[in-house]
């Protein structure tokens, strides 16, 4: 290492925004809009400013950046799933995306109590974040958290009920059609649906899909949707169930994942071969459970992880003054297993 | 409602925190440590402020308290834990004892990768956050994650290698300790042990626990302990196989709950009556699998929110000046199910 690369170089006073705006021949404002890819510039400006940047070895630092544009840099995320079944995936999604905007995100635990709910908004109001999102274990629909609010707020899988508002939401229709067209793509013709309470929205959802999807195929379904609990217990009860009076039933749509681990083993258990006999597909993809059935379980995937990089890119458009209204609905996959 | 209390006297001049000094005849300086709960006070002089604030109303903002102190009332929490397993709970406990000291947490998740823990890391020194948490998801020690940092720093869960640094871990023996008392005490004397891979510091310490406890007992485990992987059908295949070498085995201590629940299945599919001819106890009560195993596990419970609890303890002393370096062991306890 020689002198000029050595401790003492590295000291040198840093190169400020000052200077790139200079050396593009822009103001200072100008450049925290190009690097924030904020703002209404040329493309040659931007790409002129970014330019100047890179010969100076500039890299903006967000405190700088926070004076420049009144902003924080920070956003909150309230979340009312304690259990991180949901929430987390959302908030790996959003961190993604808030990451690429230099943006650092407050994680609240509102556990579902509305007085935590606004402690933790008047918390992250205080603190003068940019935005908030407000991330849901449930799809039905949530009262706003606030109105009138300073800064813009996206919704994250729980949409909220007002429809001015932006909401990010999974495809619960869609989810059962991924299912059905699986179901009937591998040749199963009575197929039956075990869900979760019929007070959820996503189980009176999912069953509408359902019902659709097999009406497009001229398919009726095996008896009314077998409502219950989210459990496995129920699932178990009521595939035997199932078999006592459909006893030609050969494939089961499960509302989620934990209910098809629950019919696998019931249905196994009363000697059905699977899936030779029956097909059977879930909905969440969630690895524990889908993996450690017998058999591992084919299931719809509802997207969470990219539900929370829209809902951060909607939030950063909106901070950014372009906001998109409305709920926008992230399309799931299927992830065939062996089930 | 009359006037005095109608909008307009809601928007009076709010109580300063000169108010609150001038009243309690003390500096502002004072009132800041006395509500803050910081420094040195004579508890004469901190009653005596709360007082006075209690009388005028006053409720301490953020901001304000912020350029007193010096200090941002932020605090990061880094994660290695991404499926939220581990980290979730250690967090919510966290969060609880950061919130009765006003904190706010940002939340950054590492993944495991090295380099994205010292880009967080970068990023929360640079919004000079008052403190780090660490968190992570394995009980095997872990470098420090910086050293000569201008901020105080607790390790959650995964201790630093570092003796002089401060960590807060579950008590991995004691949880053996607390399996082998239920089991012995519920009549078994043949205890066998089947567990998670021989790298993890949780496998070891677990199966050292229990081969303690069984001596104090003056009892021989049976056979070495079953290492493998922390999964259901590893717990499946090693009962079947533990059958077959020691028909006589009364209890299985088995080195999580995922296991536990591949050991019950195991077992219940071999013909064994649970827990009539077998004990079975899991480590982590971890409620999906807990619950939905047949029996439900007795199962130790680590207490991760009390871990988390703790660390945000010892990190607010540690920020008032009070650090407490070391390994500091948070106990566990038995949740007695029908295993």
């Amino acid at each position: 290492m020689t002198d000029e690369t050595g401790p003492r170089a590295t000291t040198a006073r840093r190169v400020g925004i000052a200077d790139v705006a200079a050396r593009a021949g822009v103001s200072v404002g100008t450049v925290s809009k190009a690097l924030n890819g904020s703002g209404r510039l040329r493309d040659e400006t931007r790409a002129r400013v970014r330019a100047a940047a890179d010969e100076l070895g500039f890299t903006p630092i967000s405190v700088a950046r926070n004076l420049l544009a009144g902003r924080t840099f920070t956003v909150g995320v309230i979340t009312t799933d304690s259990y991180g079944r949901f929430g987390i995936p959302v908030m790996r999604g959003a961190e993604d995306s808030l990451a690429a905007g230099e943006m650092i995100a407050f994680l609240c635990d509102g556990r579902d109590d509305p007085i935590r709910e606004q402690h933790h908004l008047g918390k992250l109001l205080e603190r003068r974040v940019d935005g908030i999102i407000v991330a849901g274990r449930r799809t039905d629909p949530r009262r706003p958290i606030g109105a009138d609010l300073p800064v813009p707020v996206v919704y994250a899988f729980a949409p909220s009920s007002d429809p001015a508002d932006c909401s990010v939401v999974s495809d619960e229709r869609g989810a059962a059609q991924l299912a059905v067209e699986h179901l009937v793509k591998t040749g199963r013709r009575r197929i039956a649906h075990i869900t979760g309470p019929q007070s959820h929205a996503s189980a009176n959802e999912r069953a509408a899909g359902l019902a659709e999807a097999l009406a497009a195929h001229d398919l009726e379904p095996v008896d009314e949707p077998y409502f219950g609990s989210w459990t496995e217990a129920w699932g178990r009860f009521a595939a035997a169930q199932l078999l006592r009076t459909h006893d030609d039933v050969d494939g089961v749509f499960c509302g989620n994942d934990v209910i098809a681990r629950g019919v696998t083993d019931g249905l196994r258990e009363a000697g059905i071969s699977l899936p030779t006999q029956i097909g059977v597909v879930g909905v969440d993809n969630w690895g524990l459970v889908a993996e450690a059935a017998r058999p591992p379980l084919t299931t719809v995937d509802l997207g969470l992880e990219e539900i929370g990089r829209r809902s951060a890119e909607l939030l950063l458009d909106a901070i950014n003054g372009h906001a998109q209204p409305g709920v926008h609905v992230v399309p799931g996959h299927l992830v065939v297993r062996e089930s």
